[in-house]
């Protein structure tokens, strides 16, 4: 259907209108039969279709939905640092929903991992928001290239799940800006997503879904958002609040479309205002006609599958592997220890939980195969004490093994939705039956999957190597029997920090907040931000991940291409023998700045894959904002002049070369008035000269003279020039008018 | 002058009313000749008195004054932990100003040390605000019981020297309550000083000197303060808005008196207002008259100096004394090392800057005792770097010696009010010259002259023992004599803990702030609250000090004295066979809470001075405050029921006995409302049967029934009533309102 065939508000009755901005039912958008508009489903995501059987069914069962492929959760795919790879399983999502109907996926989640603790890492992406940004981009960009919709959620600042309906989220403009924001702003920006759903809490003390700030002013004046926004189920309380400040949809629909039409009656929405919201469901709805209108379409289960697979390959993060002791041999006595590798773990709960089109565990895979191994299940999956027998029946399969593998992680109850995690522990029994295991074989490999970050740190030593597959959805078992004996080798990388012990991190001291509200203390110092910035020791910093390959970054090149704009080259060579890939980490380090700046944040990335003994050349642009802050002195992104360190590296702890680049800066600056320092003056184009003329002024007797030693300098220095009588009496009144008058005819 | 005699505000003018509330000169109040009100001088301390020249001069040295007994600066004062010495520091402090005329002595400033390299540490008192306010209580009392005012500052949140007169300190409500107000809070309601000084910054952005809520509010209305303020000198920027927000006084004169009579008569200041901000300075006078008439007064220099030497004993902290190096016998054969030895640092820099009567360093004390001693200089107090032959000179005079000591410090150019510090460590040429020395004689003792916390563990392993006197004011020499050779034992404990590094401190996150505000992200967590409750390693935790005696502390009972108070005894004993001090410690810690709560704080001290082999049985009352926290959903303190655990020990983490007690709590709870939560209803009393009644009416089929498995329950604890439409759909509705109707009726 073409732009003006489809309806437009002005064909509507104000009670239409209304209508549109609630859904049909809980995951219907609400159709005008009469006027063309149909009421498309929308359903959950993010990592593959959920489409619930509730509404027909009744069923509130979460877990109750049609069979769709479960793609690595954002736990396991972030760690591929691959947007081209995230790209390519969006464009899968998007075949089932056409298969099943649905407008719109619900997704991708791109707050911000604050604190590993949080209910939701496992399906948030990163503790950079440049990182969940480009990865998540690529997601939106598959699903949308095929003309199904996203919903890029929870906007915003939504890093935890404690009284996340109510919690108020106290945070400064400038951890906005540069934190949580940002993969917001550069999906919008770059892949501009159909829908925004808002979050439950509140942002500085107004709810998101009735945030004019947050959904008008930010989202569509700065960053140009053109989509819609809808409420997340239950996070609009005030219809009328949440229309004026620009949320389109409540879902799922509260039953108050008569309120609206009141309050457009009564004048507390304005007609435009209510024009504009609706309008933009039916340009939603006219964007979904095309792919809606495929009848009879089915996706290609295996190759969704086999995508899978590739994604769960690139989503596995290889810790430690001393020697050498992956990859194993197809013909080594291999012991398979743990539930996990018979039962695996692939998803996290909540909204996000899929009702996979097949499974294959670890186990199988080999079976199928026909790798031979002994399996000892270790312990079970509930939060029983250990069982003694299955530690003795564990220990006896280990030994005379050549390697065992130890499947190790959380059990699902550990994480999901709804509730925020006590604690990065990794369950006790586990580590008891690791300890035993390892004292009977030294040759432990543990496979962790687990959605959120463990510390591994208490129970390393007792492990040679040690492979974090977070969770790798239906394709695990296959992808971790490819690594594990060497067919493919890992490349995912870290996406967030994996601290030694949970109160290292600084937002504990703010964490999960109380009485109503969360202060986001620690400001930008978020993960990485903080631990390289203060020094900290981390078990394994962010970026971090082996390779079977080892590779060699070097000719670190940086160009600058504009006055603060820049770009840089590096060359990677894969110096083993075997294929693999790096990620080319590019992090920007400030030199002396006027507010208190990370160490080093990454700026850009790259992943190369390379075969043994191959050699690639990466070109990376960093544009103005990777060297900027936000200022809120200037409310806006600011450029200081200066030198800029250019980092290239594997790790954010592990820089292989870096080079300068010396910026103009963007030239801001504030007039100076009466509350501007001496230094201030002094060191301002146009004040220094007339701070000269008031000292020769002072000497000849025409002003009162300042008082000049090394203490009252000090003083002075830090002195708002409106402080003068405090120094001088009465005659400093003159001095400060003199400052003001010269400096007003200067500046004209 | 009886109260009835002298004038009242009803026998001034406008013009003479506006005239009261700013000084007369920089170092006087405005008086009114014809209606005999004199203009008193008030000048500074906080630790002696500076009687500026100033005025009299035209000088601008803030060094320039005439002179007076210098104590030891609060940084020394405040590890006595014994208000009684600080009692007496203040009545000497008094006799001082009435020799000199001097009505109103500008201090104790208790502002907490938040983070070591704030400027003025030095003359503030601790990391803790129980400690700072009875130290500064007792010096108050002292001074008060004289006739002498004191003007209790910065009042409030003056933490760092860094754009002082601008920054917004942005801190919680609680943190405010909690660590920033209650030294100033316990001072006020124990001694209620004649006058405060406001601070300079903003707060919550707001300038205090304008802060209605600070000024008026909270001082004057929660406290009872019947005092009047004076600002910081040049903080009052607008006299209109200051006298509003109850400012009394501004100091200096700003000249713009006709300002407020103009806004008095345009009704921008209410007549009333006025009148109590005038009437405050006439009974500041008035209350000063009586030791202002006393004439020729002469105190005593030779007892204040006693005094100050006294003072100085109990400054010092022994932090080590490996193989009781110290107390050294009279005849060892001693080398003493370093400039502080000849040339103390016994005071710091800026407006609290003594001219002493006289001054002894420790020098002069070994030749005015008799004691032989060889001397070196070892390096200068200037910024240079080390001269080699100040080293070799240095190394020749350890040869041979039985002990070295060493006097290491702080220049006084590294610690002054108007700057803060860059880092606490300790000069590179002294470390570099310690270690010269510890390599030709293992017998180091390091005596360390410094205002703010210097980090000791990069060179502690070069020194058996280490002394740190802080700054001890100008008896400073004999008494280190006195201590180093074993006339006494020391009984200094730090009242500030000592970190391993200055990136440990949580506050460096918002240190210094940026761009004219700081946020105190860190909340309550500041010093000892944060390494204790986090578990991180310092070098020497608060509450820390070593004696020549030791001492065991024993049979700690609690006992219950009221519904939220109770009482602790403890029995400590000296097991040695040398005098000494002990400081008995009481920490509470509270059991669960609903906010996050320090593992454990200081509630009580008592130091307890003990002959060999004797004991004591001490007991400290602990009042409901002792175990309440801020809280800010019902905007006052807040006990909560249940156990708290009392500690008793001998600093933060010298624990020897705690006992538990079981409190009823002060049964504040806010009503039930829509936002309440299901986990709230179901754990209210009122609420959970009601909640069990709708359970029932869904089973009945009268209510929509809401769903039952662990899943959902997770969702529905943590979700406001209000949000049922969400789940349950139109029904929803119904049982919201069962809720509310049937709370309203049981409620009534």
């Amino acid at each position: 259907m073409s732009e003006n065939t489809y309806p437009s508000v002005n064909d509507l009755t104000l009670e239409e209108k209304a209508s549109l901005t609630s859904g049909g039912d809980a995951w219907h958008l609400q159709g005008i039969e009469s006027k063309g508009i149909p009421g498309y489903m929308i359903t959950d995501g993010p990592h593959g279709l959920r489409k619930s059987l509730a509404s027909d069914t009744g069923s509130t069962d979460l877990n109750d939905s049609v069979p769709a492929t479960c793609f690595p959760p954002a736990a396991g795919l972030s760690s591929s640092w691959n947007p081209e790879l995230t790209h390519q399983v969006g464009e899968a999502m998007a075949e089932e929903c056409i298969q099943e109907k649905v407008a719109v996926i619900l997704g991708p989640g791109v707050n911000i991992k604050r604190n590993p603790l949080g209910g939701r890492c496992f399906e948030y992406w990163s503790e950079d928001p440049l990182l969940a940004g480009h990865e998540a981009a690529g997601l939106v960009n598959g699903i949308q290239s095929k003309g199904v919709g996203t919903s890029l959620k929870h906007f915003a600042v939504n890093s935890q799940e404690t009284d996340r309906l109510r919690v108020d989220a106290r945070v400064s403009q400038r951890a906005l800006r540069e934190i949580y924001f940002p993969a917001f702003e550069y999906i919008v920006r770059n892949a501009q997503p159909w829908t925004i759903m808002c979050s439950y809490n509140k942002i500085n003390g107004v709810h998101a879904a009735q945030n004019h700030w947050l959904l008008t002013d930010v989202l569509r004046g700065d960053w140009g958002f053109k989509g819609i926004v809808m409420s997340d189920w239950g996070a609009a309380h005030d219809r009328v609040a949440s229309l004026n400040a620009g949320l389109n949809l409540e879902m799922p629909p509260s039953f108050t479309d008569d309120r609206i039409v009141y309050a457009a009656r009564d004048g507390r929405i304005a007609p435009e205002q209510l024009d504009r919201m609706a309008q933009g469901m039916i340009d939603l709805i006219d964007k979904a006609r095309a792919a809606m209108s495929i009848e009879g379409y089915r996706f290609d289960v295996e190759a969704h599958d086999e995508i899978a697979r590739k994604a769960a390959l690139e989503s596995m993060v290889l810790l430690k592997n001393e020697d050498a002791v992956l990859p194993l041999a197809e013909d080594a006595k291999v012991a398979v220890i743990g539930e996990f590798a018979r039962t695996p773990r692939y998803q996290g709960g909540g909204s996000s939980h899929i009702t996979p089109t097949k499974m294959t565990g670890f186990l199988d895979t080999l079976t199928a195969r026909g790798i031979d191994a002994r399996f000892a299940p270790g312990f079970t999956l509930d939060l029983e004490p250990q069982d003694p027998a299955l530690t003795a029946e564990a220990v006896d399969a280990a030994k005379g093994a050549d390697v065992v593998l130890m499947f190790l992680g959380l059990p699902e109850a550990a994480e999901s939705e709804g509730f925020d995690r006590e604690n990065i522990d990794m369950p006790a029994k586990q580590i008891e039956l690791l300890k035993a295991v390892a004292a009977e074989n030294a040759n432990v490999v543990v496979v962790l999957s687990n959605g959120s970050v463990v510390s591994v740190a208490p129970w390393a030593n007792n492990a040679k190597g040690i492979l974090e597959s977070w969770l790798l959805g239906q394709a695990g078992g296959p992808a971790l029997a490819d690594v594990i004996f060497g067919k493919v080798s890992p490349s995912g990388k870290l996406a967030q920090s994996i601290p030694l012990s949970i109160d290292d991190d600084p937002t504990m001291l703010n964490w999960p907040g109380e009485e109503g509200h969360v202060d986001y203390g620690e400001g930008v110092f978020v993960g990485y931000r903080y631990y390289d910035t203060y020094g900290k020791a981390v078990d394994y910093p962010f970026g971090f991940g082996l390779s079977y390959a080892s590779f060699e970054i070097s000719d670190v090149v940086v160009s600058k291409t504009g006055a603060n704009t820049a770009s840089v080259t590096a060359k990677v060579t894969n110096t083993s023998d075997v294929d693999g890939a790096e990620v080319v980490q590019v992090y920007v380090a400030p030199g002396k700045a006027a507010v208190a700046r990370p160490a080093h944040e990454l700026k850009g990335f790259r992943k190369v894959f390379l075969k043994a003994g191959e050699t690639a050349e990466v070109t990376i642009d960093l544009d103005e904002r990777a060297f900027a802050y936000w200022s809120e002195k200037f409310d806006g992104w600011h450029v200081e002049a200066g030198e800029y360190t250019v980092e290239v590296g594997t790790s954010s702890r592990d820089i292989a070369g870096t080079a300068s680049v010396t910026l103009d800066g963007d030239g801001k600056s504030l007039p100076l008035d009466e509350w501007s320092t001496f230094s201030e003056w002094r060191e301002d184009p146009i004040g220094g000269p007339i701070v000269e003329a008031m000292k020769a002024k002072g000497e000849s007797g025409e002003l009162a003279k300042l008082p000049d030693n090394d203490m009252m300098n000090l003083f002075i220095n830090s002195m708002p020039i409106n402080s003068l009588t405090t120094l001088l009496g009465e005659p400093g009144k003159a001095v400060t008018a003199f400052l003001i008058d010269e400096y007003a005819k200067a500046a004209k």
